[in-house]
């Protein structure tokens, strides 16, 4: 059987990939990815700093630097992102950077889909594992009920890690397990 | 009181700081530590690769990579190494990269002395968590039991991470608890 793809089916085609809200971050799009990130609250000067690192690494080249962009798209305005990449070392565990939402787009599942879509592309990768690390901090609530609700398993707690009152926590989700196990 | 250096004083000094074993390791050790990565065996090509990005990093700058090297020396030889930084957006947490001792120069606590060297610069530096993270496929079983008895306390495995049947284990000791709950 033959496929014929004609001008409307091509035309289709354009109109379904354009209708994917969620697409590799351009660069037209940096100052809303750092607005984005000033706008959260949880992320102070230095923070800031590493988005801007993280930025620079994944247009440089994604692959070198290990820094991977997603924006969730709404016409020209980018609702959230998530940064991502492979671990040093390792075919199967991948780290979660950074995720965050603009805060008139909240509550609207765009973290969800973000979080669902970078591991659909760990899991097409061969990945196992996504590792997530964050604070104890009570700014940082919201962020660990988001990843217990995603399926995310903390794994410990280190107190004071960041600095005296802030902790690191870590959470991994393993996608999997069928798979590695062998 | 005015405490006056002769040269006798003078040449005491020098001569203690020459025989103290453990001292920043040099450019021209560069051969003998990768030597000693190469022949601890669980280093596979990969790794060594990263050996040499952490000395690069390290020659560079210490300070702006964030990779530091200590030497234990005899004499002219290396007889082991530690690789270790301060983790990024963090007061209080650092990492241990790699430790490694000469095979000929094992069973003598070389990596002890190495890591005791290590934890006393970070809690100098007002440090409070070191990180460590290791395998878990039978090569590492000794370096394992040696975190262990350095007081590191074993917060996770990640089966199958690094590749199917070589897993990641997360070790971490606290070092300043009083200093850091405040």
């Amino acid at each position: 059987m033959t496929v014929q793809l004609g001008p409307v089916a091509v035309s289709a085609a354009r109109q379904a990939a354009d209708f994917d809200p969620v697409q590799p971050t351009a660069l037209g799009e940096r100052d809303q990815v750092r607005q984005i990130a000033a706008d959260s609250q949880v992320f102070d000067r230095i923070e800031l700093d590493t988005v801007d690192e993280l930025l620079d690494g994944y247009f440089r080249d994604p692959q070198a630097s290990g820094y991977n962009l997603l924006s969730y798209r709404d016409g020209d305005r980018v609702l959230g992102f998530v940064a991502w990449g492979p671990r040093d070392l390792s075919e199967h565990g991948y780290d979660l950077y950074w995720i965050a939402t603009r805060p008139d787009a909240r509550r609207r599942g765009v973290a969800r889909v973000l979080m669902e879509r970078v591991e659909a592309i760990v899991r097409a990768r061969g990945g196992g594992w996504i590792v997530i690390e964050t604070s104890d901090t009570p700014p940082y609530a919201a962020a660990r009920g988001f990843y217990a609700r995603c399926g995310y398993q903390r794994l410990a707690v280190l107190s004071d890690f960041y600095r005296a009152g802030d902790g690191l926590v870590i959470y991994a989700r393993r996608l999997n397990s069928k798979e590695a196990v062998r």
